[in-house]
Protein backbone atom coordinates (compact mmCIF):
# COMPACT_ATOMS: atom_id res chain seq x y z
CA UNK A 1 0.00 0.00 0.00
CA UNK A 2 1.03 3.77 -0.84
CA UNK A 3 0.42 5.87 1.62
CA UNK A 4 1.10 9.79 0.80
CA UNK A 5 2.68 11.42 3.52
CA UNK A 6 4.53 14.76 4.79
CA UNK A 7 6.89 13.41 8.40
CA UNK A 8 4.72 17.51 9.59
CA UNK A 9 1.41 16.22 8.74
CA UNK A 10 -0.16 15.48 12.01
CA UNK A 11 -3.06 13.41 10.15
CA UNK A 12 -0.63 11.52 8.09
CA UNK A 13 1.38 11.21 12.17
CA UNK A 14 -2.36 9.55 13.28
CA UNK A 15 -2.07 6.66 10.04
CA UNK A 16 1.37 6.11 10.74
CA UNK A 17 0.98 5.35 14.85
CA UNK A 18 -2.15 3.17 13.97
CA UNK A 19 0.01 1.03 11.27
CA UNK A 20 2.72 1.18 13.76
CA UNK A 21 1.03 -0.53 16.30
CA UNK A 22 -1.21 -2.74 14.19
CA UNK A 23 2.21 -4.33 12.71
CA UNK A 24 1.29 -3.41 9.40
CA UNK A 25 4.06 -0.54 8.88
CA UNK A 26 6.24 -2.98 6.80
CA UNK A 27 2.89 -3.01 4.32
CA UNK A 28 3.19 0.73 3.76
CA UNK A 29 5.27 2.58 0.96
CA UNK A 30 6.00 6.04 1.94
CA UNK A 31 5.49 8.51 -1.17
CA UNK A 32 6.38 12.19 -0.19
CA UNK A 33 3.62 14.89 -0.73
CA UNK A 34 3.50 18.23 0.29
CA UNK A 35 -0.45 19.63 0.71
CA UNK A 36 -0.82 23.62 1.06
CA UNK A 37 -4.17 25.16 1.63
CA UNK A 38 -3.37 27.49 -1.13
CA UNK A 39 -0.74 26.11 -3.70
CA UNK A 40 -2.60 22.81 -4.94
CA UNK A 41 -0.98 19.77 -5.85
CA UNK A 42 -2.32 18.86 -9.09
CA UNK A 43 -0.87 15.16 -8.31
CA UNK A 44 -2.59 14.98 -5.31
CA UNK A 45 -5.87 15.93 -6.43
CA UNK A 46 -5.88 13.10 -8.92
CA UNK A 47 -5.86 10.65 -5.87
CA UNK A 48 -8.13 12.96 -3.59
CA UNK A 49 -10.02 16.18 -5.36
CA UNK A 50 -9.74 18.03 -1.90
CA UNK A 51 -5.86 18.01 -2.20
CA UNK A 52 -4.91 16.61 1.51
CA UNK A 53 -2.90 14.12 2.90
CA UNK A 54 -2.89 11.44 4.20
CA UNK A 55 -4.01 9.30 1.08
CA UNK A 56 -3.62 5.47 1.14
CA UNK A 57 -3.55 3.75 -2.00
CA UNK A 58 -4.61 0.40 -1.75
CA UNK A 59 -4.56 -2.62 -3.99
CA UNK A 60 -8.02 -4.11 -3.19
CA UNK A 61 -9.67 -1.46 -1.96
CA UNK A 62 -9.31 1.72 -4.55
CA UNK A 63 -7.87 5.00 -3.09
CA UNK A 64 -8.83 6.25 0.95
CA UNK A 65 -9.09 9.42 2.30
CA UNK A 66 -9.21 11.18 5.16
CA UNK A 67 -7.31 9.80 8.63
CA UNK A 68 -9.99 8.34 10.09
CA UNK A 69 -10.89 6.39 6.91
CA UNK A 70 -7.76 5.28 6.87
CA UNK A 71 -7.40 4.34 10.42
CA UNK A 72 -10.49 2.20 10.61
CA UNK A 73 -9.33 0.52 7.59
CA UNK A 74 -6.04 -0.59 8.88
CA UNK A 75 -7.64 -1.70 11.74
CA UNK A 76 -10.12 -3.66 10.08
CA UNK A 77 -7.01 -5.09 7.69
CA UNK A 78 -5.20 -6.00 11.22
CA UNK A 79 -8.52 -8.26 12.06
CA UNK A 80 -10.30 -5.19 13.93
CA UNK A 81 -11.23 -4.33 17.17
CA UNK A 82 -7.89 -3.54 18.17
CA UNK A 83 -7.83 0.15 17.87
CA UNK A 84 -11.30 0.92 17.37
CA UNK A 85 -13.50 -1.07 19.27
CA UNK A 86 -16.64 -2.92 17.27
CA UNK A 87 -20.38 -0.95 17.78
CA UNK A 88 -21.52 -1.03 21.10
CA UNK A 89 -20.98 1.06 24.08
CA UNK A 90 -16.66 0.69 24.26
CA UNK A 91 -16.99 1.94 20.56
CA UNK A 92 -18.60 5.48 21.31
CA UNK A 93 -16.01 7.04 23.56
CA UNK A 94 -13.56 5.94 21.39
CA UNK A 95 -15.10 7.85 18.66
CA UNK A 96 -15.89 10.85 20.10
CA UNK A 97 -12.23 11.00 21.17
CA UNK A 98 -10.85 10.58 18.02
CA UNK A 99 -13.06 13.51 16.72
CA UNK A 100 -11.73 15.53 19.71
CA UNK A 101 -8.18 15.08 18.74
CA UNK A 102 -9.16 15.72 15.10
CA UNK A 103 -10.98 18.98 16.36
CA UNK A 104 -7.90 19.88 18.18
CA UNK A 105 -6.00 19.44 14.95
CA UNK A 106 -8.28 21.38 12.64
CA UNK A 107 -8.17 24.41 15.16
CA UNK A 108 -4.33 24.35 15.76
CA UNK A 109 -3.87 23.88 11.70
CA UNK A 110 -6.02 26.68 10.92
CA UNK A 111 -4.58 28.97 13.56
CA UNK A 112 -0.80 27.95 12.22
CA UNK A 113 -2.17 28.88 8.55
CA UNK A 114 -3.04 32.44 9.75
CA UNK A 115 -0.05 32.83 11.52
CA UNK A 116 2.54 31.20 9.19
CA UNK A 117 1.03 31.20 5.54
CA UNK A 118 -1.68 34.58 5.34
CA UNK A 119 0.05 38.07 4.90
CA UNK A 120 0.92 39.50 7.61
CA UNK A 121 -1.54 42.38 6.88
CA UNK A 122 -4.19 40.44 6.42
CA UNK A 123 -4.35 38.21 9.68
CA UNK A 124 -7.10 38.35 12.12
CA UNK A 125 -6.68 38.62 16.07
CA UNK A 126 -9.75 37.29 16.50
CA UNK A 127 -9.85 34.03 14.42
CA UNK A 128 -6.67 33.22 16.18
CA UNK A 129 -8.42 33.88 19.76
CA UNK A 130 -11.08 31.58 18.61
CA UNK A 131 -9.35 28.57 17.47
CA UNK A 132 -6.54 28.77 20.22
CA UNK A 133 -10.09 28.93 22.93
CA UNK A 134 -11.03 25.86 21.07
CA UNK A 135 -7.11 24.12 21.50
CA UNK A 136 -7.74 25.82 25.84
CA UNK A 137 -11.27 24.30 26.12
CA UNK A 138 -10.06 20.57 24.49
CA UNK A 139 -7.00 20.69 26.57
CA UNK A 140 -9.27 21.82 30.19
CA UNK A 141 -11.39 18.70 29.40
CA UNK A 142 -8.56 16.34 28.61
CA UNK A 143 -6.59 17.62 32.10
CA UNK A 144 -9.81 16.53 34.00
CA UNK A 145 -10.79 13.27 31.95
CA UNK A 146 -6.53 12.65 32.04
CA UNK A 147 -6.95 9.13 34.96
CA UNK A 148 -9.68 7.83 32.48
CA UNK A 149 -7.11 7.82 29.56
CA UNK A 150 -4.21 5.72 31.26
CA UNK A 151 -3.68 2.28 29.78
CA UNK A 152 -5.99 3.10 26.48
CA UNK A 153 -4.59 2.70 23.20
CA UNK A 154 -7.14 3.05 20.58
CA UNK A 155 -7.49 5.51 18.05
CA UNK A 156 -9.19 7.85 20.11
CA UNK A 157 -6.02 7.96 22.26
CA UNK A 158 -3.61 8.26 18.94
CA UNK A 159 -5.77 11.33 17.76
CA UNK A 160 -5.36 13.30 20.86
CA UNK A 161 -1.50 12.20 21.62
CA UNK A 162 -0.72 13.41 17.88
CA UNK A 163 -2.52 16.45 18.38
CA UNK A 164 -0.70 16.98 21.54
CA UNK A 165 2.31 16.08 19.62
CA UNK A 166 1.69 18.70 17.34
CA UNK A 167 1.06 21.23 19.71
CA UNK A 168 4.89 20.47 21.00
CA UNK A 169 5.84 20.73 17.27
CA UNK A 170 4.47 23.98 16.21
CA UNK A 171 3.05 25.74 19.54
CA UNK A 172 6.15 24.93 21.85
CA UNK A 173 5.72 28.38 23.61
CA UNK A 174 2.19 27.80 24.26
CA UNK A 175 3.81 25.67 26.88
CA UNK A 176 0.78 23.33 27.53
CA UNK A 177 1.85 21.08 29.89
CA UNK A 178 2.24 23.49 32.49
CA UNK A 179 -1.65 24.29 33.26
CA UNK A 180 -2.26 20.75 32.37
CA UNK A 181 -0.33 17.88 34.53
CA UNK A 182 -1.98 15.23 34.45
CA UNK A 183 -2.18 15.26 30.56
CA UNK A 184 1.54 15.61 30.97
CA UNK A 185 1.64 12.88 32.32
CA UNK A 186 -0.44 10.43 30.71
CA UNK A 187 0.76 12.06 27.76
CA UNK A 188 4.42 11.09 28.58
CA UNK A 189 3.88 8.09 28.63
CA UNK A 190 2.11 7.50 25.45
CA UNK A 191 4.77 9.34 23.48
CA UNK A 192 7.75 6.73 24.83
CA UNK A 193 6.20 4.16 22.69
CA UNK A 194 8.25 3.33 19.64
CA UNK A 195 5.21 4.03 17.46
CA UNK A 196 5.06 7.68 18.60
CA UNK A 197 9.00 7.91 19.01
CA UNK A 198 9.06 6.92 14.75
CA UNK A 199 6.65 9.37 13.40
CA UNK A 200 8.04 12.68 15.59
CA UNK A 201 8.07 15.37 13.47
CA UNK A 202 11.58 16.61 12.36
CA UNK A 203 12.93 19.35 14.40
CA UNK A 204 13.52 22.60 13.01
CA UNK A 205 10.75 21.91 9.82
CA UNK B 1 -31.87 12.16 22.51
CA UNK B 2 -31.20 16.06 22.47
CA UNK B 3 -29.35 16.89 18.95
CA UNK B 4 -27.58 20.27 19.32
CA UNK B 5 -28.67 21.82 15.98
CA UNK B 6 -29.01 24.97 13.67
CA UNK B 7 -30.78 24.55 10.51
CA UNK B 8 -28.42 26.29 8.90
CA UNK B 9 -25.55 23.79 9.49
CA UNK B 10 -24.89 21.59 6.52
CA UNK B 11 -22.90 19.09 9.08
CA UNK B 12 -26.26 19.35 11.14
CA UNK B 13 -28.16 18.34 7.88
CA UNK B 14 -26.19 15.44 7.15
CA UNK B 15 -27.50 13.56 10.99
CA UNK B 16 -31.05 14.72 10.51
CA UNK B 17 -31.07 13.20 7.12
CA UNK B 18 -29.98 9.60 8.54
CA UNK B 19 -31.94 10.14 11.14
CA UNK B 20 -35.27 10.49 8.76
CA UNK B 21 -34.06 7.67 6.57
CA UNK B 22 -33.78 5.36 9.37
CA UNK B 23 -36.59 6.36 11.13
CA UNK B 24 -35.53 7.92 14.03
CA UNK B 25 -36.44 11.49 14.08
CA UNK B 26 -38.63 11.14 16.20
CA UNK B 27 -36.69 9.98 18.88
CA UNK B 28 -34.63 13.52 18.54
CA UNK B 29 -35.25 16.69 20.88
CA UNK B 30 -34.26 19.18 18.65
CA UNK B 31 -32.06 22.24 20.79
CA UNK B 32 -31.75 25.10 18.82
CA UNK B 33 -27.65 25.88 18.98
CA UNK B 34 -25.64 28.95 17.50
CA UNK B 35 -22.01 27.97 16.81
CA UNK B 36 -19.98 30.42 15.55
CA UNK B 37 -15.53 30.43 14.99
CA UNK B 38 -15.27 33.17 16.54
CA UNK B 39 -17.66 34.05 19.17
CA UNK B 40 -17.66 30.71 21.10
CA UNK B 41 -20.63 30.02 22.98
CA UNK B 42 -20.16 28.66 27.01
CA UNK B 43 -23.38 26.16 26.77
CA UNK B 44 -21.80 24.27 24.05
CA UNK B 45 -18.41 23.76 24.77
CA UNK B 46 -19.53 22.18 27.74
CA UNK B 47 -20.76 19.45 25.89
CA UNK B 48 -18.19 19.77 23.64
CA UNK B 49 -15.16 21.63 23.82
CA UNK B 50 -15.22 22.36 19.89
CA UNK B 51 -17.81 24.30 20.21
CA UNK B 52 -19.63 22.61 17.72
CA UNK B 53 -22.67 21.70 16.49
CA UNK B 54 -23.95 18.74 15.99
CA UNK B 55 -23.75 17.48 19.27
CA UNK B 56 -26.20 14.46 20.27
CA UNK B 57 -26.70 13.92 23.65
CA UNK B 58 -28.03 10.68 24.24
CA UNK B 59 -29.36 8.67 27.42
CA UNK B 60 -26.97 5.42 27.01
CA UNK B 61 -24.25 6.49 25.55
CA UNK B 62 -23.03 9.91 26.68
CA UNK B 63 -22.40 13.19 24.47
CA UNK B 64 -21.48 12.33 21.07
CA UNK B 65 -19.92 14.64 18.51
CA UNK B 66 -19.28 15.15 15.52
CA UNK B 67 -21.18 14.51 12.50
CA UNK B 68 -19.48 11.33 11.63
CA UNK B 69 -20.28 9.53 14.75
CA UNK B 70 -23.63 10.62 15.44
CA UNK B 71 -24.35 9.15 11.49
CA UNK B 72 -22.38 6.33 12.59
CA UNK B 73 -23.87 5.89 16.40
CA UNK B 74 -27.44 6.43 14.57
CA UNK B 75 -27.11 3.91 11.93
CA UNK B 76 -26.55 1.27 14.62
CA UNK B 77 -29.00 1.84 16.73
CA UNK B 78 -31.56 1.36 14.03
CA UNK B 79 -29.94 -2.18 13.46
CA UNK B 80 -26.22 -1.59 11.73
CA UNK B 81 -25.30 -2.11 7.95
CA UNK B 82 -28.35 0.25 6.90
CA UNK B 83 -26.17 4.03 5.41
CA UNK B 84 -23.00 2.20 6.38
CA UNK B 85 -22.06 -1.26 5.39
CA UNK B 86 -20.28 -3.11 7.81
CA UNK B 87 -16.19 -3.48 7.58
CA UNK B 88 -15.60 -5.01 4.35
CA UNK B 89 -14.85 -3.99 0.51
CA UNK B 90 -18.29 -2.47 0.14
CA UNK B 91 -17.95 -0.04 3.41
CA UNK B 92 -14.57 2.08 2.17
CA UNK B 93 -16.17 4.02 -0.76
CA UNK B 94 -19.38 4.71 1.36
CA UNK B 95 -16.59 6.11 3.73
CA UNK B 96 -14.54 7.83 1.30
CA UNK B 97 -17.65 9.26 -0.09
CA UNK B 98 -18.48 10.96 3.50
CA UNK B 99 -15.03 12.01 3.95
CA UNK B 100 -15.15 14.05 0.48
CA UNK B 101 -18.46 15.51 0.71
CA UNK B 102 -17.73 16.70 4.72
CA UNK B 103 -14.34 17.94 2.88
CA UNK B 104 -16.57 20.20 0.36
CA UNK B 105 -17.89 21.21 3.22
CA UNK B 106 -14.95 22.25 5.20
CA UNK B 107 -13.52 23.80 2.05
CA UNK B 108 -17.13 25.70 1.90
CA UNK B 109 -17.68 26.67 5.20
CA UNK B 110 -14.12 27.92 5.43
CA UNK B 111 -14.53 30.46 2.31
CA UNK B 112 -17.73 31.68 3.73
CA UNK B 113 -16.14 32.32 7.31
CA UNK B 114 -13.32 33.85 4.87
CA UNK B 115 -15.98 35.71 2.54
CA UNK B 116 -19.06 36.58 5.30
CA UNK B 117 -17.38 36.72 8.91
CA UNK B 118 -13.63 38.10 8.41
CA UNK B 119 -13.52 41.73 7.90
CA UNK B 120 -13.35 43.04 4.50
CA UNK B 121 -10.08 44.41 4.74
CA UNK B 122 -8.16 40.68 6.40
CA UNK B 123 -9.35 39.32 3.51
CA UNK B 124 -7.08 37.37 1.37
CA UNK B 125 -8.31 36.32 -2.47
CA UNK B 126 -5.63 33.51 -2.62
CA UNK B 127 -7.27 31.65 0.28
CA UNK B 128 -10.84 31.81 -0.96
CA UNK B 129 -9.36 30.19 -4.55
CA UNK B 130 -7.44 27.90 -2.60
CA UNK B 131 -10.75 26.54 -0.91
CA UNK B 132 -12.99 27.14 -4.01
CA UNK B 133 -10.42 25.03 -6.07
CA UNK B 134 -11.05 22.34 -3.45
CA UNK B 135 -14.48 22.47 -4.29
CA UNK B 136 -14.31 22.75 -7.96
CA UNK B 137 -11.99 19.43 -7.91
CA UNK B 138 -14.48 17.71 -6.12
CA UNK B 139 -17.72 18.41 -8.49
CA UNK B 140 -15.26 17.73 -11.23
CA UNK B 141 -14.56 14.15 -9.96
CA UNK B 142 -18.30 13.43 -8.84
CA UNK B 143 -19.26 14.63 -12.32
CA UNK B 144 -17.23 11.92 -13.82
CA UNK B 145 -18.74 9.41 -11.15
CA UNK B 146 -22.77 10.66 -11.15
CA UNK B 147 -23.97 7.18 -12.88
CA UNK B 148 -22.14 5.03 -9.97
CA UNK B 149 -23.73 7.22 -7.67
CA UNK B 150 -27.74 6.61 -8.94
CA UNK B 151 -29.45 4.23 -6.66
CA UNK B 152 -27.15 4.33 -3.76
CA UNK B 153 -28.31 5.93 -0.41
CA UNK B 154 -25.90 6.01 2.30
CA UNK B 155 -23.64 8.29 4.74
CA UNK B 156 -21.46 8.53 1.56
CA UNK B 157 -24.25 10.26 -1.20
CA UNK B 158 -25.98 12.30 2.10
CA UNK B 159 -22.98 13.77 2.71
CA UNK B 160 -22.17 14.52 -1.10
CA UNK B 161 -25.82 15.38 -1.10
CA UNK B 162 -25.46 17.93 1.89
CA UNK B 163 -22.70 19.32 0.55
CA UNK B 164 -24.44 20.10 -2.47
CA UNK B 165 -27.39 21.26 -0.82
CA UNK B 166 -25.00 23.98 1.55
CA UNK B 167 -23.78 25.33 -2.17
CA UNK B 168 -27.15 25.75 -3.53
CA UNK B 169 -27.74 27.75 0.03
CA UNK B 170 -24.57 30.16 0.13
CA UNK B 171 -23.09 29.82 -3.24
CA UNK B 172 -26.35 30.19 -5.64
CA UNK B 173 -24.29 32.32 -7.88
CA UNK B 174 -21.64 29.57 -8.63
CA UNK B 175 -24.09 28.01 -10.34
CA UNK B 176 -22.69 24.50 -10.31
CA UNK B 177 -24.94 23.00 -11.86
CA UNK B 178 -24.24 24.12 -15.29
CA UNK B 179 -20.79 22.36 -15.63
CA UNK B 180 -22.07 19.11 -14.31
CA UNK B 181 -25.41 18.26 -15.49
CA UNK B 182 -25.32 14.55 -14.98
CA UNK B 183 -24.34 15.16 -10.74
CA UNK B 184 -27.24 17.86 -11.10
CA UNK B 185 -29.54 15.07 -12.18
CA UNK B 186 -28.64 12.95 -9.54
CA UNK B 187 -28.69 15.47 -7.07
CA UNK B 188 -32.13 16.43 -8.63
CA UNK B 189 -33.27 12.63 -7.03
CA UNK B 190 -31.73 12.93 -4.00
CA UNK B 191 -32.99 16.57 -2.60
CA UNK B 192 -36.83 15.31 -4.00
CA UNK B 193 -36.69 12.24 -1.08
CA UNK B 194 -39.18 13.32 2.42
CA UNK B 195 -35.55 13.47 4.54
CA UNK B 196 -34.13 16.42 2.18
CA UNK B 197 -36.97 17.64 1.58
CA UNK B 198 -37.86 18.45 5.96
CA UNK B 199 -33.84 19.48 6.38
CA UNK B 200 -33.61 22.30 3.66
CA UNK B 201 -31.73 25.11 4.89
CA UNK B 202 -34.30 28.26 5.31
CA UNK B 203 -34.18 30.71 2.27
CA UNK B 204 -32.44 33.73 3.33
CA UNK B 205 -30.77 32.52 6.40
Amino acid sequence: MRLHHSPTSPFVRKCLVCAHELGLFAWLTLVPAVAHPVQGDARLAELNPLGKIPILETEADGVLYDSRVICEYLDTLAGGGRLLPAPGPARWPVRVDEALGDGILDAAVLNRYETAVRPEKLRWAEWSAGQMAKVGAALATLERRAPALAGRLDVGTIAIGCALGYLDFRYAPLGWRSAHPRLAAWFATLEARPSMLATRPPAGA
